[in-house]
């Protein structure tokens, strides 16, 4: 339980990159003072016919969570700094596809302050302008949060 | 070249997992004297973004070609009962949501006569209703080519 092999990792690896999904975001929070958190996650998704599959994922990546979704998919998501750079660094030696992204998150997460930690504003637009460049590796179309959104917000509370 | 560790056979097993397809397709032939041939495929799709990825994926499978399609999509396709028997096998201990579809697959091309062997009604006709069951493991919904069709036209010509 929990103990993973490398022809584990390989395969799962394999399953991101064709089937999964690395996801840098910025999210608004009515509550937070900086307007913007930046979430990150790890997304696979399947039919609910191979629930059991995503189970067996999560016993091997251990953190996140299995629900159903309504239109007949189920998806496992990891989501959060630590657990997402933890199996980032995991998989990150046998992606193929998603190496760039698995790259650019560490990147960004490592600059990420500690738990307990607050966040400056001057960090946050600057992780968000790697968020918008995270993006464009994912081929994002329909973002609405960006780097330009996270500035306005913060010049408007003149916390930039 | 042409070398492929266990690890990246397991990457593949999971990319084939995610995003691939195992196929056994009843196909008719205007020249066949049995009217339909069984052909056994594997498909790996991906944007044309990343035909370097599919280029590497034949590197290490070797059979089969890349083309591109008209819809922005790349595929590498594998056809042949030698070649699927030869790459299935490769990947048969590392697959998890496809492992049916592979052992299915794998006594079926089994049962095929050998190279410049010929093809009995009888054996085609119970090729074909395996051939039903592979569909139903990958839940295909729009087939017109199934066992019954091939029964009928054996039967119409008198050699079943």
């Amino acid at each position: 339980e929990g103990v993973v092999t490398k022809n584990e990792l390989a395969y799962i690896a394999g399953f991101l990159d064709g089937d999964g999904c690395i996801m840098l975001q910025l999210v608004y929070r009515h509550d937070y003072l900086l307007g913007y958190q930046i979430r990150a996650s790890i997304v696979f998704y399947q039919s609910q016919r191979y629930y059991q599959f995503l189970v067996w994922l999560k016993s091997k990546l251990i953190d996140g969570y299995i629900r159903n979704r309504n239109d007949g998919m189920a998806e496992y998501t990891i989501v959060g700094t630590k657990p997402v750079s933890r199996v980032i660094k995991l998989l990150k030696p046998y992606l193929k596809l998603k190496q760039k992204q698995a790259k650019v998150a560490l990147e960004v997460l490592n600059l990420m302050p500690g738990s307990g930690r607050k966040m400056e504003p001057k960090t946050l637009f600057k992780l968000a302008k790697e968020t918008d460049k995270f993006a464009d590796l994912n081929y994002s179309k329909k973002r609405t949060n960006t780097s330009r959104v996270v500035e306005l917000f913060l010049k408007s509370r003149h916390l930039l």
